[in-house]
């Protein structure tokens, strides 16, 4: 095949791609020398903090800053009198800036202080007097459904933010047809995302009324125009410089109101402000959570394994504002059914408003959630036929060339590749066939995009490489970097495709004032997206490169390659002293009459559809796929379950850096291993008790189980050197995994995140009870 | 003509350029939160402080640094040891980072420390114990030619930096058929910049040992290539960030150690250090100031004032060290030729070390040495003819079409239109009829480059302009801005091109990895040179723009226009509601399917050709030409002058912001009557006394004459709208205009720098002894 050949020809020759490159960026972070937001100095800096309503839902009857102001030390309170009075919101405008008449969650922002060091911020906070009057709240999803309840938005009867329903194929006669049907409703969990850094801005008004924030966001350019609404000013006039990002997780996506009141402050103090989150506020009001849902799922098979039908019914908690809800639950109402063949799916989701802490985007996005469902689901109904589960999801996985019933094309698919991989390396077969007590294996899959069509019918990239006269080349690209190795890749590309060192590329920060506009990084979509932008960049500089080299060597273009950083002639590396320094070329060609520098500018646009209403279009021009394995021991006693062992294998296409995939294969795993076991709040009157990383139990070194890793032999005929996205897709399956593996070890189904021993332990005790 | 006619086409239509349009910077500037240098704020940031030769000359036997080392505080102290031991320069490497073996002249670095505070610091650096034996110096031009002079360089027998000489046309031939023929030695002056701010730098190695330095350079490009050799790094290796500057004028423009030695000690210390010079070392060892010559000239002109030949004679001080002096005194003995039609000139030239501080570039180059000593000659040979000087000078004046006997391609000129401005605004004709005692009128002219093939075979520049999608546009370019107003001019020529506002032009800061690359701002290139390279990236934006409203609102390209920020239909501004906002067409253009940003690529090399060893060759594309004429009065009593009026006539083509331009050349003069009057110092054993603004008598507000501006009608067709260099011109002729105003009203000749009253009053004396 014409892909497959020129894909072994290319990777004879790579020596930068799929290399182990470390991050150039490592140093500075290890030693403590990077910028982070918190690093940010300017002339006069103040320091901020915000008074957040202690209540899920209150009238705020009055407000006095009278002595807040007073404070020695203070330079500015801000309420919101001082914004434009418009709410925001990604997909719904229904979140303030700083609650003015009521507040709808435990940590909303009701006013800020900005002082001349953080402590007198703090101490003025408290100076501030609210009346409050208590509304009764409404802090489950039951309880927002609840006939009578009060109401979170006046303009949301019912409570309902969002609804959507959609039929493909004939569900009732798939189920007519299938031989075996399951049912059952789970119900995941509120986890956080817990990056090390708290999300932070720094945030300064020029003279000519123009706004520069620093702030560790992920999107710099999408965020611009969301806060530049919020704030009542042009997006023209706001400028985001994208600091170092200490970890991002989809929480860091612009949806919080930071840096908003940040800016507010620095408009009315008239000098810098600092507003950076403590652990608390984040965990309160910080990042979004990822979104509970109650995932019910009907799933029809017939008696050879064949799928036949799924129907879901979703209902999912908005928390009090949307940010990207909306779109978190179309994802998980229809990101899975690119997973197997269904022949019919019908889906039901409606999003809740309820008086909690407002839900988003996190790694993995609708899927965690949709996964712990119908990945269960699938479990189930291999029981019911007494069928191995590996052979049943083998059976009904997608392959590259299929169409899903939404429409969603996969080009690259080695699904089946991955079931195989992910139950050899945990010894699937042969731990079945001889079974240990107490201990189970479980599998689940997964699917997620590569870069998603979200706002407006665009989900491209851009980006120029310099080849300059130095030696060096610079990538100017928006997209940026969260601590995910993102500019290492780019750079990976770049120096490939242009034949020179990956020391000699260089690639600029996002900055929505210098750098090419960028999406940034979300839906998994820098490597394949920005990394063909800048692929086509950096084709662009060589050829320019190329051409030059042929005018001063005298010879032809279609003679010359570039290798090694020196432009040499093909099969003959000892012309011209064996070759001409790249920097060499580019000075000579810059340094002569009429002269100019090497820059090459790429552009490139997922090939992929706007999704209609009900979300029909192919979201992405690539899919990647995973199956996670695991092996966990019960403790009869306790309920307690050790995960032993656990197997990834991925399909991300070409894998650029190992060591950076790896990364994010083995990082998405504890933050599923955490999703799965550990990571909850007792909560009380819609506040988590003790919200900090004593109580939040992330899971450790020490907690993690051997993991196997494997990437899929696979190739995406559009990604750069047939690449596709990595970053999330990992977390996935690792609750539906253990739940299936725990079914597997001591015959109990967990329906609900996350899979504590107390509920295995009662589950088995009922279990017990009814034999 | 079509020229004339293109441009009063142009005009008609323009919105933005040759507007007074504020400076966007003014602000910050005047209020106080500009970032300069001192402003570089970067964790664990270290001061330091430099120790310099106190002798001209001498050996140093030996250096101990330990007690500077034991003072608390101290992070690191730097010697030649340090330095890779090769000396650099931007024409002859002379120069060391640190004198190891011997210094050559007072203020030479010898050490540096770095430390906490700059207090410790300076402490530190009295406390390096020094073994000197000093040496017999030369501190005269005549000292260092004097038969067994001592030698400042072993490498330059009889102290000769570099001597070159020229002769085209038949000189001796020319004299020949001289009716009148006069000559005389002029010694032009020491002058310093004394800009505001002086050289400062923060430097900072990574962990990936790449340096960056924050620096107020002029040219960050070209200095970046210097100090990459003094540290004995790759180019590629050195980041240079241009801050804020304070004033360059020449000064800054990257033959300094500053930076330089800044970088050792932070290589040294691990950590950032900020090393910025008093205003002592500025004047001891900063800057390098303008280079004093011993200017003889002999000119012939028959008996109806047409010049008939010049030959010159140029001794010129290079101080210790030779950075650009080579370029300033071949420019001081070739430029001149271009403002008059000689027929015949002759040049031998000769650069000479002393162990006096370097000199080297500084507003005007060469010419204001050359224009002291030729504009008087012509002054005296008007005398000699007994013909009024203005009528001499516009007889011989060259005109747009010329080319002169080195090859300048004289495009543009209204060299005519100046003179007869500038007689006109001093009352010349009104004045000479009717004189008043002791008052004269004197008048000088010059001519000047926009920008000089100095670098190699390249005077060009390249630019991006980015229409994005909020509307703004942002310009990258790498040429950077050093108070002079370039980044204004530039940002109005973008806008005027794209169509759009001024205020919603960006330009990028000067930074060596993210703009593209720059010569920077040096012989007034910036304005016709960056200008012509950011109108073509701007028409390439434009054009794109309007390939996409095309589509967008299904009409053709030829039928729409951009005007005040909107596309609108040619002669239609009605239609589609007054036509559509150039953001909301980038913003559609960008987020469609296969959508991309509006990216316009520009690049421009100045139409000019590099000059050959004896310096023939068309310097510029275009020239730009001034002149000056004087009221004085001189108090018979003292011999103090009082300039009483001063007019400037200036033909730099289309006057882009006359704001601006005015700035230019007020400032200029300002510059050229501090030059003329005052500016000195005493000199002892080869260190000016008192090295401070108390001392150094810089014109002041109250100072100034009355001046009379004109800018002459002129259209340059290489220039970005017509434009050309205006930055230095305007210093050139002052000196010797009030020098011929002086002769005017009391009869003596003034031939060394500064007019001082003293002299004057000697020179009257002695005019009356003769008598």
């Amino acid at each position: 095949m014409t892909l497959a050949s020129t894909r072994v020809t290319r990777e004879t020759e790579l020596s930068v791609i799929g290399k182990r490159i470390p991050r150039p960026d490592a140093p500075a972070k290890t030693r403590g020398t990077a910028q982070y937001v918190a690093d940010i100095q300017r002339t006069g800096l103040l320091h901020a903090a915000v008074l957040r309503s202690p209540y899920p839902h209150a009238r705020i009857r009055s407000l006095d800053v009278t002595a807040a102001l007073a404070l020695h030390g203070v330079k500015a309170v801000v309420t919101a009198d001082d914004t434009p009075g418009r709410s925001w919101g990604a997909f719904r405008k229904d979140q303030p800036v700083l609650a003015s008449d009521k507040v709808r969650y435990v940590g909303e922002e009701v006013a800020a202080v900005a002082a001349v060091d953080v402590e007198t911020a703090r101490e003025a906070v408290l100076l501030i007097e609210v009346d409050w009057e208590e509304l009764s709240a409404v802090l489950s999803i039951d309880e927002a459904l609840a006939d009578g309840a009060a109401l979170v938005h006046d303009d949301a009867p019912g409570n309902i933010t969002y609804h959507f329903g959609l039929e493909r194929g004939d569900v009732d006669a798939g189920f007519a047809r299938s031989d075996v049907v399951v049912e059952g409703t789970w119900e995941s969990a509120r986890q956080f995302h817990a990056a090390i850094e708290t999300i932070g801005s720094v945030a300064e008004w020029d003279l000519n009324d123009r706004l520069t924030i620093w702030t560790n966001t992920q999107t710099p350019f999408l965020s611009r125009g969301r806060y530049a609404w919020a704030l009542g000013v042009a997006e023209r006039d706001v400028r985001i410089i994208q600091t170092e990002v200490g970890g991002g997780f989809g929480g860091k996506s612009g949806d919080d109101n930071n840096p908003v009141v940040c800016a507010l402050l620095a408009r009315k103090a008239g000098r810098a402000v600092q507003l950076i989150n403590t652990r608390e506020e984040e965990f309160l009001a910080g990042s979004r959570p990822r979104m509970p849902m109650r995932y019910w799922v009907r799933l029809g098979v017939d008696r050879d394994g064949h799928v036949q039908a799924k129907d879901i019914k979703v209902l999912a908690d908005n928390g009090a504002y949307t940010g990207k809800s909306i779109a978190v639950m179309g994802a998980a109402s229809v990101r899975p059914d690119t997973l197997y063949r269904y022949p019919a799916v019908r889906a039901d989701s409606t999003l809740v408003y309820t008086n909690l802490v407002p839900t988003g985007a996190f790694r993995g996005f609708g899927s965690p959630s949709a996964d712990w469902a119908v990945e269960q689901a699938w479990d189930m109904a291999a029981d019911e036929l007494g069928m191995d589960v590996v052979e049943l999801l083998r059976m009904n996985a997608v392959e590259s060339g299929d169409v899903s019933l939404h429409n969603h094309r996969i080009t690259s698919c080695e699904l089946k590749q991955c079931i195989d991989k992910a139950a050899e390396l945990i010894g699937w077969h042969h731990k079945r066939a001889q079974r240990t007590p107490n201990r189970g294996l479980g599998i689940a899959c997964s699917v997620h995009v590569s870069g998603r069509r979200s706002f407006g019918d665009y989900d491209g990239s851009s980006a120029m490489v310099r080849l300059n006269e130095d030696g060096r080349a610079t990538i100017i690209s928006g997209e940026g970097e969260i601590g995910q190795g993102a500019g290492t890749v780019l750079r990976q590309i770049a120096a490939e495709e242009l034949g020179i060192p990956f020391e000699d590329v260089d690639v600029t920060p996002s900055d929505t004032q210098l750098a090419t506009h960028a999406l940034g990084a979300l839906a998994s979509r820098v490597t394949y997206v920005a990394g063909n932008a800048v692929l086509r960049a950096a084709r662009a500089a060589r050829q320019q490169l190329l051409e030059a080299a042929a005018v001063q060597l005298e010879t032809a273009v279609s003679d010359l390659e570039v290798r090694d950083g020196r432009v040499m002639v093909r099969g003959a590396p000892g012309a011209f002293g064996g070759g001409v320094l790249v920097g060499e070329v580019a000075r000579k060609r810059l340094y002569q009459r009429g002269g100019g520098p090497i820059l090459g500018v790429g552009e490139w646009d997922n090939p992929s559809d706007f999704p209609d209403e009900s979300r029909y279009g192919n979201e992405s021009g690539a899919y990647n796929f995973m199956a996670e394995a695991v092996e966990v021991e019960v403790d009869p006693e306790t309920g307690n379950v050790q995960v032993l062992e656990l197997a990834a294998a991925v399909d991300c296409g070409t894998v650029l850096n190992p060591t950076l995939a790896e990364g994010q294969v083995e990082g998405a795993v504890a933050q599923g291993l955490g999703l799965a076991q550990s990571e909850t709040f007792a909560w009380s009157d819609g506040r988590p008790q003790n919200p900090n990383f004593g109580d939040y139990k992330l899971p450790t070194v020490g907690d993690m189980p051997i993991i196997h890793l494997a990437f899929a032999e696979s190739y995406e005929p559009s990604g750069p050197f047939g690449a596709k996205g990595v970053g999330e897709i990992a977390v996935d399956g690792v609750p539906a995994a253990i739940a299936n593996a725990v079914h597997d070890a001591v015959g109990v189904r967990i329906t609900e995140l996350p899979i504590t021993a107390e509920k295995v332990y009662r589950a088995m005790r009922e279990r017990e009870a009814q034999r």
